[in-house]
């Protein structure tokens, strides 16, 4: 349906490709945008524009930097000995906001995935394995989302690493903090049952 | 929480903005974002700066246009004695979408909110009593949503013209095609059947 403008129209059409931004949505935000005063639509495009070369990735750990090497690299009140492996930068900060994590991370930007030709040359596994040789590692942490990508991404890592003699554990499935027994699916709930600690 | 990148956080904020947009969909867009080619953002921000500027609204009725006039109020093939009146320039692509309607709009831009301070100076009625007044219009149809402001806006419109001696219509209410009259909502059911047709 053409909406007699074709910068809405252009407009519409990039909202859209954004994730969970339906060609509704779209139009809502661009109808709702038209209506704000110019200043907000420059201020909106300038901190888009700002993006183009101003997001640099750690040449160690693959988290954003805006040096070579992140702050938390080059912390050196960091336990140097620990990697928390996850898939995305914005998972490290979600790890952060716990404050109960102190070691390095390492960020995959994907998961293992042979039906999309993903392998583990394309998330970083090589310069995981060199990081682990090349340094004193004692303990990587698999943070990877309990999803089936998310396993078998873990069960890969967890065979590289156990065949160099180094821990590797995982975070912990089972009940969420406030849930409901009533309303937890099943597959939880055997893990839960089956990974039971003493209390 | 600092997510390390004054960029990121600027960007995630003008997304928070957006109506439907919450914080975790704000930062779920601008993570994925920054994994996209530069080439995808460029036009992304390109398509956002071009509203800047472009977007004029028809003179006589409001809707958007790229000229002076739009290409409904010029085109000399629409009925002229017919005014439909909506709220937002979206609500014209809406009813243009159903091929059933020939005449005129008059985009208003809001609803009657005394709450918020909008009266009808500020929602273009003055604009609409000089066009009716002005011109052969025979009919004026209402086209605002059935909500509460959307029905009192229409109530003042009806009261103007009406005095005028100006046929107001409104676009019917009751069950949409298709619905199930288990699900329909009571105050729908109750204005289908005040509303009834002879069959």
């Amino acid at each position: 349906m053409g909406l007699y403008n074709k910068y809405l129209d252009n407009l519409i059409n990039e909202f859209k490709k954004l994730p969970g931004i339906g060609p509704k949505s779209a139009k809502r935000i661009v109808y709702w945008l038209i209506k704000q005063p110019e200043s907000e639509i420059e201020k909106f495009y300038l901190s888009l524009k700002n993006l183009i070369g101003n997001i640099k990735f750690c040449s160690i750990c693959f988290n954003l930097s805006e040096k070579e090497i992140c702050n938390i690299c080059s912390n050196q009140n960091r336990e140097k000995n620990k990697i928390c492996i996850v898939e995305e930068v914005s998972d490290v900060a979600i790890i952060e906001s716990t404050g109960q994590y102190n070691g390095l991370y390492h960020v995959l930007g994907g998961l293992l995935s042979p039906i999309d030709n993903i392998g583990p040359e394309e998330i970083k596994i090589p310069q995981l394995l060199y990081r682990v040789k090349n340094n004193n590692i004692d303990e990587i942490i698999i943070a990877l989302n309990p999803t089936v990508e998310g396993e078998s991404t873990a069960s890969y890592i967890k065979k590289i690493f156990s065949q160099l003699n180094i821990k590797v554990t995982k975070l912990a499935i089972g009940l969420p903090v406030g849930a409901n027994l009533e309303y937890a699916d099943e597959i939880t709930l055997s893990r839960a049952l089956s990974d039971r600690k003493e209390f």
